[in-house]
Protein backbone atom coordinates (compact mmCIF):
# COMPACT_ATOMS: atom_id res chain seq x y z
CA UNK A 1 0.00 0.00 0.00
CA UNK A 2 1.11 3.57 -1.03
CA UNK A 3 1.64 5.87 2.10
CA UNK A 4 0.27 9.41 1.40
CA UNK A 5 0.54 11.07 4.18
CA UNK A 6 2.56 10.54 7.59
CA UNK A 7 1.70 12.67 10.30
CA UNK A 8 2.69 13.05 14.33
CA UNK A 9 -0.15 10.33 15.21
CA UNK A 10 -1.23 8.73 11.77
CA UNK A 11 -0.61 7.38 8.74
CA UNK A 12 -2.98 7.64 5.55
CA UNK A 13 -2.72 5.29 2.83
CA UNK A 14 -4.23 4.89 -0.84
CA UNK A 15 -6.47 1.59 -0.91
CA UNK A 16 -6.89 0.22 -4.64
CA UNK A 17 -11.00 2.23 -4.22
CA UNK A 18 -10.92 5.60 -5.83
CA UNK A 19 -12.31 7.71 -3.08
CA UNK A 20 -11.28 5.72 -0.07
CA UNK A 21 -8.19 5.76 2.41
CA UNK A 22 -6.97 3.94 4.71
CA UNK A 23 -5.40 5.78 8.06
CA UNK A 24 -3.15 3.84 10.49
CA UNK A 25 -3.51 4.78 14.20
CA UNK A 26 0.48 5.05 15.69
CA UNK A 27 1.45 4.66 19.24
CA UNK A 28 3.54 8.18 18.81
CA UNK A 29 2.26 11.00 21.03
CA UNK A 30 3.33 14.74 20.57
CA UNK A 31 2.68 17.59 22.07
CA UNK A 32 3.45 21.28 22.47
CA UNK A 33 3.83 21.48 18.53
CA UNK A 34 5.98 18.55 18.07
CA UNK A 35 8.40 19.60 20.74
CA UNK A 36 7.42 16.66 23.43
CA UNK A 37 7.54 13.50 21.63
CA UNK A 38 7.23 9.59 22.61
CA UNK A 39 5.82 6.52 22.18
CA UNK A 40 3.25 4.84 24.16
CA UNK A 41 2.14 1.03 23.31
CA UNK A 42 -1.24 0.54 22.71
CA UNK A 43 -2.29 3.92 21.74
CA UNK A 44 -2.98 3.39 18.20
CA UNK A 45 -4.90 0.58 18.39
CA UNK A 46 -7.23 2.61 21.58
CA UNK A 47 -7.17 5.87 19.59
CA UNK A 48 -8.77 3.71 16.25
CA UNK A 49 -11.49 1.72 18.59
CA UNK A 50 -12.64 4.70 20.55
CA UNK A 51 -12.66 6.99 17.22
CA UNK A 52 -14.64 4.42 15.33
CA UNK A 53 -16.96 3.75 18.16
CA UNK A 54 -17.57 8.22 17.90
CA UNK A 55 -17.82 7.58 14.16
CA UNK A 56 -20.56 5.06 14.57
CA UNK A 57 -22.55 7.20 16.90
CA UNK A 58 -22.36 10.13 15.07
CA UNK A 59 -23.51 8.62 11.69
CA UNK A 60 -26.08 7.29 13.58
CA UNK A 61 -27.62 10.46 15.09
CA UNK A 62 -27.31 12.17 11.33
CA UNK A 63 -23.65 13.70 11.13
CA UNK A 64 -21.75 13.22 8.34
CA UNK A 65 -18.28 11.66 8.66
CA UNK A 66 -15.31 10.19 6.79
CA UNK A 67 -15.78 6.91 8.76
CA UNK A 68 -16.42 3.76 6.75
CA UNK A 69 -15.46 1.11 8.62
CA UNK A 70 -12.44 -0.38 11.12
CA UNK A 71 -10.78 -2.53 9.01
CA UNK A 72 -8.73 -4.00 12.02
CA UNK A 73 -7.00 -3.04 15.36
CA UNK A 74 -5.03 -0.22 14.22
CA UNK A 75 -6.89 0.98 11.11
CA UNK A 76 -9.84 2.38 9.53
CA UNK A 77 -11.02 2.85 5.92
CA UNK A 78 -12.40 6.36 5.23
CA UNK A 79 -13.45 8.29 2.57
CA UNK A 80 -10.98 10.71 0.76
CA UNK A 81 -11.54 13.76 1.15
CA UNK A 82 -9.63 17.44 0.90
CA UNK A 83 -8.74 18.87 4.83
CA UNK A 84 -9.82 22.15 5.60
CA UNK A 85 -6.47 23.44 7.30
CA UNK A 86 -8.88 24.39 9.84
CA UNK A 87 -8.52 23.14 13.63
CA UNK A 88 -12.13 23.46 14.90
CA UNK A 89 -12.59 23.40 18.30
CA UNK A 90 -15.33 24.07 20.84
CA UNK A 91 -14.83 24.67 24.28
CA UNK A 92 -17.38 23.76 27.29
CA UNK A 93 -14.93 24.60 30.32
CA UNK A 94 -11.56 26.49 30.38
CA UNK A 95 -8.62 24.70 29.94
CA UNK A 96 -4.94 24.37 28.23
CA UNK A 97 -4.35 26.80 25.54
CA UNK A 98 -7.02 29.00 26.16
CA UNK A 99 -7.03 29.44 29.99
CA UNK A 100 -3.30 30.52 29.48
CA UNK A 101 -4.17 33.28 26.74
CA UNK A 102 -6.69 34.26 28.37
CA UNK A 103 -5.95 34.23 32.03
CA UNK A 104 -8.81 32.10 33.50
CA UNK A 105 -8.34 29.07 35.97
CA UNK A 106 -8.81 26.09 34.62
CA UNK A 107 -12.22 24.48 35.27
CA UNK A 108 -14.77 27.20 34.31
CA UNK A 109 -17.91 26.71 32.94
CA UNK A 110 -19.02 28.87 30.06
CA UNK A 111 -22.72 29.48 29.98
CA UNK A 112 -22.94 28.83 26.04
CA UNK A 113 -19.72 26.64 24.20
CA UNK A 114 -17.16 28.24 22.62
CA UNK A 115 -16.43 28.30 19.21
CA UNK A 116 -12.20 28.43 17.81
CA UNK A 117 -11.05 28.26 14.92
CA UNK A 118 -7.41 27.51 14.36
CA UNK A 119 -5.12 27.87 11.23
CA UNK A 120 -3.38 24.52 10.68
CA UNK A 121 0.11 25.53 9.91
CA UNK A 122 2.81 23.89 11.86
CA UNK A 123 5.70 26.58 10.63
CA UNK A 124 3.02 29.07 12.06
CA UNK A 125 2.55 27.13 15.68
CA UNK A 126 -1.81 26.42 14.36
CA UNK A 127 -2.24 30.63 14.92
CA UNK A 128 -6.02 31.16 16.39
CA UNK A 129 -7.74 33.32 13.82
CA UNK A 130 -11.53 34.55 13.37
CA UNK A 131 -14.55 33.82 10.68
CA UNK A 132 -12.56 37.07 8.73
CA UNK A 133 -9.50 35.09 8.47
CA UNK A 134 -10.57 32.20 7.35
CA UNK A 135 -12.53 33.76 4.72
CA UNK A 136 -9.44 35.86 3.44
CA UNK A 137 -6.78 32.92 3.69
CA UNK A 138 -9.14 31.12 1.53
CA UNK A 139 -9.45 28.42 4.54
CA UNK A 140 -13.49 28.04 3.71
CA UNK A 141 -16.16 30.02 2.23
CA UNK A 142 -18.50 32.58 4.51
CA UNK A 143 -21.24 29.75 4.40
CA UNK A 144 -18.92 26.79 4.94
CA UNK A 145 -17.77 28.55 8.20
CA UNK A 146 -21.46 28.91 9.08
CA UNK A 147 -21.93 25.48 8.29
CA UNK A 148 -19.11 23.85 10.47
CA UNK A 149 -20.22 26.39 13.46
CA UNK A 150 -24.16 24.86 13.06
CA UNK A 151 -22.66 21.61 12.41
CA UNK A 152 -19.52 21.47 15.24
CA UNK A 153 -22.22 22.40 17.69
CA UNK A 154 -24.62 19.62 17.53
CA UNK A 155 -21.79 17.25 17.57
CA UNK A 156 -20.88 18.69 20.76
CA UNK A 157 -24.31 18.25 21.90
CA UNK A 158 -24.14 14.72 20.62
CA UNK A 159 -20.30 14.12 22.29
CA UNK A 160 -20.99 15.90 25.79
CA UNK A 161 -24.58 13.33 26.07
CA UNK A 162 -22.02 10.17 24.59
CA UNK A 163 -19.85 10.70 27.02
CA UNK A 164 -22.08 12.11 30.06
CA UNK A 165 -23.34 8.42 30.14
CA UNK A 166 -19.26 6.92 30.27
CA UNK A 167 -19.44 9.53 33.42
CA UNK A 168 -16.85 11.48 31.37
CA UNK A 169 -16.85 15.48 31.17
CA UNK A 170 -16.62 16.54 27.74
CA UNK A 171 -14.36 19.38 28.61
CA UNK A 172 -13.52 20.37 24.98
CA UNK A 173 -12.30 18.97 21.55
CA UNK A 174 -11.08 19.49 18.36
CA UNK A 175 -11.93 17.66 15.07
CA UNK A 176 -11.18 18.62 11.38
CA UNK A 177 -13.54 18.39 8.36
CA UNK A 178 -12.74 17.75 4.76
CA UNK A 179 -14.37 18.39 0.64
CA UNK A 180 -15.47 15.09 -0.94
CA UNK A 181 -14.51 15.58 -4.69
CA UNK A 182 -18.16 16.79 -4.81
CA UNK A 183 -17.92 19.87 -2.43
CA UNK A 184 -19.67 18.11 0.39
CA UNK A 185 -18.52 18.61 4.05
CA UNK A 186 -17.65 15.36 5.99
CA UNK A 187 -16.36 15.47 9.75
CA UNK A 188 -13.08 13.84 9.36
CA UNK A 189 -9.70 12.72 10.74
CA UNK A 190 -10.37 11.26 14.30
CA UNK A 191 -12.17 11.98 17.14
CA UNK A 192 -10.30 10.43 20.66
CA UNK A 193 -8.39 11.86 23.89
CA UNK A 194 -5.78 12.66 21.79
CA UNK A 195 -8.14 15.54 20.28
CA UNK A 196 -11.01 15.67 23.67
CA UNK A 197 -10.07 16.63 27.19
CA UNK A 198 -12.43 13.78 28.99
CA UNK A 199 -12.54 14.18 33.02
CA UNK A 200 -13.77 12.02 35.53
CA UNK A 201 -17.20 13.30 36.37
CA UNK A 202 -17.05 12.24 39.62
CA UNK A 203 -12.93 13.31 40.54
CA UNK A 204 -12.54 15.65 37.84
CA UNK A 205 -9.12 13.05 36.85
CA UNK A 206 -7.86 13.63 33.83
CA UNK A 207 -8.52 10.85 31.26
CA UNK A 208 -6.90 12.34 27.98
CA UNK A 209 -3.63 13.60 26.52
CA UNK A 210 -3.33 16.16 29.34
CA UNK A 211 -1.78 13.14 31.23
CA UNK A 212 0.97 12.99 28.32
CA UNK A 213 1.60 16.72 28.47
CA UNK A 214 1.81 17.12 31.99
CA UNK A 215 3.39 14.02 32.38
CA UNK A 216 1.04 12.65 34.75
CA UNK A 217 1.34 8.96 34.28
CA UNK A 218 -1.06 6.43 33.37
CA UNK A 219 -1.88 7.39 29.91
CA UNK A 220 -2.73 4.39 28.63
CA UNK A 221 -4.83 3.16 31.48
CA UNK A 222 -6.42 5.89 31.02
CA UNK A 223 -7.30 5.58 27.39
CA UNK A 224 -8.39 2.01 28.33
CA UNK A 225 -10.52 3.25 30.87
CA UNK A 226 -12.37 5.88 28.08
CA UNK A 227 -12.72 2.86 25.73
CA UNK A 228 -14.32 0.45 28.42
CA UNK A 229 -16.35 2.68 29.15
CA UNK A 230 -17.94 4.05 26.17
CA UNK A 231 -18.12 0.26 25.12
CA UNK B 1 -6.34 68.71 38.26
CA UNK B 2 -6.29 65.49 39.99
CA UNK B 3 -4.65 62.70 37.28
CA UNK B 4 -7.07 59.22 37.35
CA UNK B 5 -4.69 57.55 34.63
CA UNK B 6 -1.78 57.63 33.54
CA UNK B 7 -0.87 55.57 30.21
CA UNK B 8 1.88 55.36 28.10
CA UNK B 9 0.75 57.76 25.19
CA UNK B 10 -1.69 59.97 27.44
CA UNK B 11 -2.58 61.23 31.12
CA UNK B 12 -6.92 61.49 32.09
CA UNK B 13 -7.58 63.69 34.24
CA UNK B 14 -10.61 64.77 36.24
CA UNK B 15 -12.33 68.07 35.39
CA UNK B 16 -14.76 69.65 37.77
CA UNK B 17 -18.04 68.57 35.70
CA UNK B 18 -19.04 65.25 36.49
CA UNK B 19 -18.93 63.10 33.43
CA UNK B 20 -15.99 65.31 31.96
CA UNK B 21 -12.21 63.95 31.43
CA UNK B 22 -9.73 66.27 30.06
CA UNK B 23 -7.21 63.56 27.76
CA UNK B 24 -3.85 65.17 27.82
CA UNK B 25 -1.06 63.67 25.38
CA UNK B 26 2.10 62.83 26.05
CA UNK B 27 5.17 62.95 24.08
CA UNK B 28 5.97 59.20 25.34
CA UNK B 29 6.38 56.29 22.21
CA UNK B 30 6.12 52.77 23.19
CA UNK B 31 6.02 49.74 21.16
CA UNK B 32 5.75 45.84 21.54
CA UNK B 33 3.93 45.85 24.85
CA UNK B 34 5.77 48.60 25.91
CA UNK B 35 8.99 47.11 25.72
CA UNK B 36 10.46 49.81 23.21
CA UNK B 37 10.18 52.97 24.78
CA UNK B 38 11.34 56.70 23.39
CA UNK B 39 10.91 61.02 23.99
CA UNK B 40 9.50 62.18 20.82
CA UNK B 41 9.06 65.93 20.78
CA UNK B 42 5.80 67.43 19.04
CA UNK B 43 4.09 64.01 19.15
CA UNK B 44 1.39 64.49 21.61
CA UNK B 45 0.49 67.82 20.07
CA UNK B 46 0.21 66.38 16.45
CA UNK B 47 -2.18 63.54 17.93
CA UNK B 48 -3.83 65.90 19.72
CA UNK B 49 -4.30 68.01 16.73
CA UNK B 50 -5.18 64.92 14.45
CA UNK B 51 -7.53 63.18 16.97
CA UNK B 52 -8.87 66.24 17.45
CA UNK B 53 -10.09 67.03 13.60
CA UNK B 54 -11.14 62.94 13.07
CA UNK B 55 -13.22 62.60 16.15
CA UNK B 56 -15.38 66.44 14.52
CA UNK B 57 -15.41 64.47 11.37
CA UNK B 58 -16.65 61.40 12.26
CA UNK B 59 -19.35 63.40 14.61
CA UNK B 60 -20.44 64.76 11.27
CA UNK B 61 -21.18 61.70 9.72
CA UNK B 62 -23.14 60.69 12.78
CA UNK B 63 -20.87 58.51 14.85
CA UNK B 64 -20.90 58.96 18.48
CA UNK B 65 -17.98 60.02 19.84
CA UNK B 66 -16.59 61.06 23.49
CA UNK B 67 -14.81 63.87 21.58
CA UNK B 68 -16.34 67.50 23.22
CA UNK B 69 -13.31 69.73 22.27
CA UNK B 70 -9.93 70.48 21.67
CA UNK B 71 -8.80 72.78 24.43
CA UNK B 72 -4.92 73.31 23.76
CA UNK B 73 -1.89 72.20 22.55
CA UNK B 74 -2.13 68.99 24.24
CA UNK B 75 -5.61 68.36 25.46
CA UNK B 76 -8.65 67.65 24.80
CA UNK B 77 -12.18 67.25 26.27
CA UNK B 78 -14.07 64.21 26.33
CA UNK B 79 -17.04 62.59 27.94
CA UNK B 80 -16.07 59.87 30.92
CA UNK B 81 -16.69 56.43 29.60
CA UNK B 82 -15.98 53.24 30.99
CA UNK B 83 -13.42 51.85 28.02
CA UNK B 84 -14.29 47.96 26.84
CA UNK B 85 -11.03 46.25 27.69
CA UNK B 86 -11.48 45.85 23.78
CA UNK B 87 -9.00 46.74 21.34
CA UNK B 88 -11.43 46.83 18.07
CA UNK B 89 -9.15 46.18 15.04
CA UNK B 90 -10.37 47.10 10.99
CA UNK B 91 -7.72 45.89 8.55
CA UNK B 92 -8.18 46.85 4.95
CA UNK B 93 -4.47 45.25 3.79
CA UNK B 94 -2.16 43.03 5.51
CA UNK B 95 0.34 44.69 7.83
CA UNK B 96 2.16 43.96 11.09
CA UNK B 97 0.37 41.56 13.72
CA UNK B 98 -1.60 39.94 11.03
CA UNK B 99 0.71 39.56 8.25
CA UNK B 100 3.33 37.68 11.59
CA UNK B 101 0.11 35.70 12.72
CA UNK B 102 -0.92 34.54 9.63
CA UNK B 103 2.56 34.17 7.56
CA UNK B 104 1.22 37.08 4.76
CA UNK B 105 3.19 39.40 3.51
CA UNK B 106 2.77 42.91 3.91
CA UNK B 107 0.19 44.64 1.53
CA UNK B 108 -1.89 42.51 0.32
CA UNK B 109 -5.81 44.30 0.09
CA UNK B 110 -8.39 42.24 1.64
CA UNK B 111 -11.76 41.79 -0.37
CA UNK B 112 -13.54 42.79 2.31
CA UNK B 113 -11.94 44.64 5.70
CA UNK B 114 -11.19 42.06 8.21
CA UNK B 115 -12.77 42.74 11.84
CA UNK B 116 -10.57 41.62 15.02
CA UNK B 117 -10.71 42.13 18.40
CA UNK B 118 -7.68 42.03 21.32
CA UNK B 119 -8.73 41.08 24.79
CA UNK B 120 -6.71 44.28 26.64
CA UNK B 121 -5.02 43.07 29.15
CA UNK B 122 -1.27 44.19 28.81
CA UNK B 123 -0.43 41.13 31.53
CA UNK B 124 -1.54 38.65 28.73
CA UNK B 125 0.08 40.79 26.08
CA UNK B 126 -3.61 42.13 24.57
CA UNK B 127 -4.16 38.31 23.18
CA UNK B 128 -6.64 38.20 19.77
CA UNK B 129 -10.14 36.67 20.58
CA UNK B 130 -12.97 36.34 18.52
CA UNK B 131 -16.74 37.03 19.72
CA UNK B 132 -17.62 34.09 22.32
CA UNK B 133 -14.32 34.50 23.94
CA UNK B 134 -15.54 38.45 24.21
CA UNK B 135 -18.75 37.65 25.64
CA UNK B 136 -17.40 35.00 28.05
CA UNK B 137 -14.93 37.15 29.60
CA UNK B 138 -17.64 39.64 30.23
CA UNK B 139 -16.13 42.06 27.94
CA UNK B 140 -19.19 42.75 25.90
CA UNK B 141 -22.43 41.38 25.15
CA UNK B 142 -23.58 39.72 22.08
CA UNK B 143 -25.66 42.90 20.99
CA UNK B 144 -22.87 45.08 22.13
CA UNK B 145 -20.31 43.09 19.82
CA UNK B 146 -22.72 43.51 16.88
CA UNK B 147 -23.45 46.95 17.36
CA UNK B 148 -19.21 47.41 17.32
CA UNK B 149 -18.70 45.24 14.33
CA UNK B 150 -21.15 47.54 12.62
CA UNK B 151 -19.85 51.21 13.96
CA UNK B 152 -16.96 49.96 13.45
CA UNK B 153 -16.78 49.59 10.14
CA UNK B 154 -19.02 52.64 9.30
CA UNK B 155 -15.89 54.38 11.06
CA UNK B 156 -13.89 52.59 8.34
CA UNK B 157 -15.53 53.66 5.37
CA UNK B 158 -15.40 57.40 6.60
CA UNK B 159 -11.69 57.24 7.55
CA UNK B 160 -10.78 55.42 4.13
CA UNK B 161 -12.36 58.36 2.09
CA UNK B 162 -10.97 61.18 4.59
CA UNK B 163 -7.58 59.98 4.21
CA UNK B 164 -7.79 58.99 0.15
CA UNK B 165 -8.47 62.79 0.20
CA UNK B 166 -5.23 63.34 2.09
CA UNK B 167 -3.66 60.92 -0.42
CA UNK B 168 -3.24 58.34 2.52
CA UNK B 169 -3.91 54.72 2.23
CA UNK B 170 -5.73 53.37 5.44
CA UNK B 171 -4.43 50.29 5.95
CA UNK B 172 -5.08 49.16 9.36
CA UNK B 173 -6.39 51.04 12.84
CA UNK B 174 -7.03 50.31 16.38
CA UNK B 175 -10.08 51.88 18.42
CA UNK B 176 -11.43 51.54 21.43
CA UNK B 177 -15.46 52.06 22.59
CA UNK B 178 -16.46 52.90 26.45
CA UNK B 179 -19.76 52.76 27.59
CA UNK B 180 -21.48 56.05 29.56
CA UNK B 181 -22.90 56.08 32.97
CA UNK B 182 -26.48 55.13 30.66
CA UNK B 183 -24.75 52.26 28.67
CA UNK B 184 -24.35 54.12 25.98
CA UNK B 185 -21.53 53.18 23.41
CA UNK B 186 -19.09 56.10 22.41
CA UNK B 187 -16.16 55.80 20.62
CA UNK B 188 -13.30 56.76 22.60
CA UNK B 189 -9.74 57.28 23.15
CA UNK B 190 -8.03 58.29 20.10
CA UNK B 191 -7.27 57.94 16.36
CA UNK B 192 -3.93 59.01 15.00
CA UNK B 193 -0.77 57.80 13.24
CA UNK B 194 -0.80 56.27 16.77
CA UNK B 195 -2.98 54.11 16.05
CA UNK B 196 -3.60 54.00 12.52
CA UNK B 197 -1.48 52.53 9.85
CA UNK B 198 -1.26 55.01 7.14
CA UNK B 199 0.90 55.08 4.13
CA UNK B 200 1.18 57.40 1.08
CA UNK B 201 -1.29 56.79 -1.45
CA UNK B 202 1.45 56.75 -4.39
CA UNK B 203 5.11 55.72 -2.76
CA UNK B 204 3.53 53.30 -0.36
CA UNK B 205 5.64 55.46 2.17
CA UNK B 206 4.73 54.73 6.15
CA UNK B 207 3.42 57.94 7.62
CA UNK B 208 2.56 56.55 11.17
CA UNK B 209 3.72 54.71 14.16
CA UNK B 210 5.84 52.07 12.21
CA UNK B 211 8.08 54.52 11.56
CA UNK B 212 8.75 54.43 15.43
CA UNK B 213 8.69 50.90 15.61
CA UNK B 214 11.08 49.89 12.79
CA UNK B 215 13.72 52.37 13.33
CA UNK B 216 12.65 54.00 9.97
CA UNK B 217 13.53 57.88 11.33
CA UNK B 218 11.56 60.87 10.31
CA UNK B 219 8.87 59.90 12.95
CA UNK B 220 7.61 63.39 13.73
CA UNK B 221 7.81 65.15 10.15
CA UNK B 222 5.53 61.98 9.20
CA UNK B 223 2.97 62.67 11.79
CA UNK B 224 3.61 66.35 10.87
CA UNK B 225 2.96 65.40 7.16
CA UNK B 226 -0.45 63.69 8.17
CA UNK B 227 -1.96 66.59 10.06
CA UNK B 228 -0.44 69.21 6.84
CA UNK B 229 -2.31 67.01 4.46
CA UNK B 230 -5.76 66.28 6.31
CA UNK B 231 -6.23 70.11 7.82
N1 LIG C 1 -10.51 11.23 5.31
C1 LIG C 1 -9.31 11.81 5.15
N2 LIG C 1 -8.82 12.06 3.92
C2 LIG C 1 -7.61 12.67 3.77
N3 LIG C 1 -6.83 13.05 4.79
C3 LIG C 1 -7.27 12.83 6.04
C4 LIG C 1 -8.53 12.21 6.28
N4 LIG C 1 -8.71 12.16 7.63
C5 LIG C 1 -7.61 12.70 8.19
N5 LIG C 1 -6.74 13.13 7.25
C6 LIG C 1 -5.43 13.78 7.46
O1 LIG C 1 -4.50 12.75 7.73
C7 LIG C 1 -3.47 13.22 8.59
C8 LIG C 1 -3.43 12.39 9.82
O2 LIG C 1 -2.19 12.47 10.39
P1 LIG C 1 -1.91 13.11 11.81
O3 LIG C 1 -3.17 13.44 12.53
O4 LIG C 1 -0.88 12.27 12.47
O5 LIG C 1 -1.29 14.47 11.29
P2 LIG C 1 -0.64 15.58 12.22
O6 LIG C 1 0.72 15.23 12.64
O7 LIG C 1 -1.65 15.91 13.27
O8 LIG C 1 -0.46 16.75 11.23
P3 LIG C 1 -1.55 17.59 10.58
O9 LIG C 1 -2.86 17.14 11.18
O10 LIG C 1 -1.16 18.96 10.98
O11 LIG C 1 -1.42 17.32 9.12
C9 LIG C 1 -3.83 14.66 8.93
O12 LIG C 1 -3.16 15.54 8.04
C10 LIG C 1 -5.32 14.70 8.65
O13 LIG C 1 -5.78 15.99 8.38
N1 LIG D 1 -13.38 59.12 27.31
C1 LIG D 1 -12.63 58.38 28.10
N2 LIG D 1 -13.01 58.12 29.37
C2 LIG D 1 -12.23 57.34 30.16
N3 LIG D 1 -11.06 56.78 29.79
C3 LIG D 1 -10.65 57.00 28.53
C4 LIG D 1 -11.39 57.80 27.62
N4 LIG D 1 -10.74 57.81 26.44
C5 LIG D 1 -9.62 57.05 26.58
N5 LIG D 1 -9.55 56.56 27.86
C6 LIG D 1 -8.51 55.70 28.43
O1 LIG D 1 -7.45 56.53 28.81
C7 LIG D 1 -6.21 55.84 28.71
C8 LIG D 1 -5.31 56.60 27.79
O2 LIG D 1 -4.00 56.30 28.05
P1 LIG D 1 -3.06 55.53 27.03
O3 LIG D 1 -3.68 55.38 25.68
O4 LIG D 1 -1.73 56.16 27.15
O5 LIG D 1 -3.08 54.11 27.72
P2 LIG D 1 -2.21 52.86 27.29
O6 LIG D 1 -0.83 52.98 27.78
O7 LIG D 1 -2.45 52.66 25.83
O8 LIG D 1 -2.83 51.76 28.14
P3 LIG D 1 -4.23 51.13 27.98
O9 LIG D 1 -4.83 51.77 26.74
O10 LIG D 1 -3.90 49.68 27.81
O11 LIG D 1 -4.95 51.46 29.24
C9 LIG D 1 -6.52 54.47 28.14
O12 LIG D 1 -6.65 53.53 29.19
C10 LIG D 1 -7.85 54.70 27.46
O13 LIG D 1 -8.59 53.52 27.35
MG1 LIG E 1 -3.62 15.50 13.30
MG1 LIG F 1 -3.93 53.39 24.68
Amino acid sequence: MKMLYEGKAKQVFLTDKEGEYIVHFKDDATAFNGVKKEKITGKGELNNAISSLIFEMLEKEGIKTHFIKKINSNDMLVKKVNILPLEVIIRNLSAGSLSKRLGLEEGIEFEEPVFELCYKRDDLADPIINDDHAVILGLASRVEIEQIKKETLKINELLKTFFRKANLRLIDFKIEYGRTDDGELLLADEVSPDTCRLWDIHTNEKMDKDRFRRDLGSVIEAYQEVLERIK
